[in-house]
């Protein structure tokens, strides 16, 4: 099972591609999605989308995981992220993959075991999980644990 | 100048077709596109896109125009209405269209000559602009109406 994780937002998307087979992960690809934020919203959204199906494409994956989205307290940057996260999510569902949403406390609980760890926790648990990964940065990282979380079957 | 009108939402997004030669309107199209309430998100998303794809192929609109995103007191409709408009704006960039926005007082001012116009003021005026016009729905009205304002200039 191929499972693509991915942490949604306008200015950069983080994806994460890992193989669950029962207990074991291995690492298969990560990166991240920047847009031009000089260009329209639309052609924003756009290249988010041609550049996940690409990653798509490539890797193949049997399903997909997002972080639950949160409202933030900022109703602007919640819109962005959301129309981002929408984005992104028909991408998926134009490739024929379902994606299960986790809540970010549960992808940490999934990870370090509480609910309530610190971006560090989550990073170093990943190097430990998927040994020998390079990640591309805070995205990408966001999107590994995702896919990790997914692949443990934790979806609260 | 061929402007296609946006009412992007999660459950019915309407759309409307309109030629302006300088200060004259005519009518092409609307029509609305429903989703199923009972697909997951992604399946929901990527198919408004597809149907949005399909009216922008046949159409082959120059310009695209969307009303403004509204926060909705309910944060998760406020959600939905966003991550609808991201895949709305993101099948409108990958056809290489950019969106104007239009807040729905400017929409309504431009028709009724207020802000405060009612849906029944709105629905006639564009009875009166698009003279012969038969709409496919509520959304597919309002879509057409924000095509009007597109083509009438304001974006305020």
């Amino acid at each position: 099972m191929i499972i693509l994780g991915l942490d949604p937002s306008l200015s950069c998307t983080g994806w994460g591609v890992i193989r669950a087979e029962g207990s074991r992960l291995t690492h298969i690809a990560n990166g991240q999605l920047p847009s031009d934020a000089k260009a329209p919203l639309a052609a924003r959204l756009a290249a988010l989308q041609a550049g996940l199906a690409q990653v798509i494409a490539q890797h193949r994956p049997d399903r997909a995981a997002a972080e639950e989205v949160f409202v933030n307290k900022n109703p602007q940057s919640t819109l962005k992220l959301a129309q981002a996260r929408g984005a992104v999510l028909a991408a998926c569902g134009a490739a024929g993959l379902t994606v299960s949403e986790h809540s970010a406390r549960a992808v940490k609980k999934t990870l370090v075991g509480t609910g309530a760890a610190d971006k560090a926790q989550v990073q170093a648990m990943i190097g430990v999980l998927l040994p020998g990964v390079k990640v591309a940065g805070a995205d990408a990282a966001d999107a590994l644990a995702v896919a990790i979380a997914a692949a443990h079957g934790g979806s609260r």
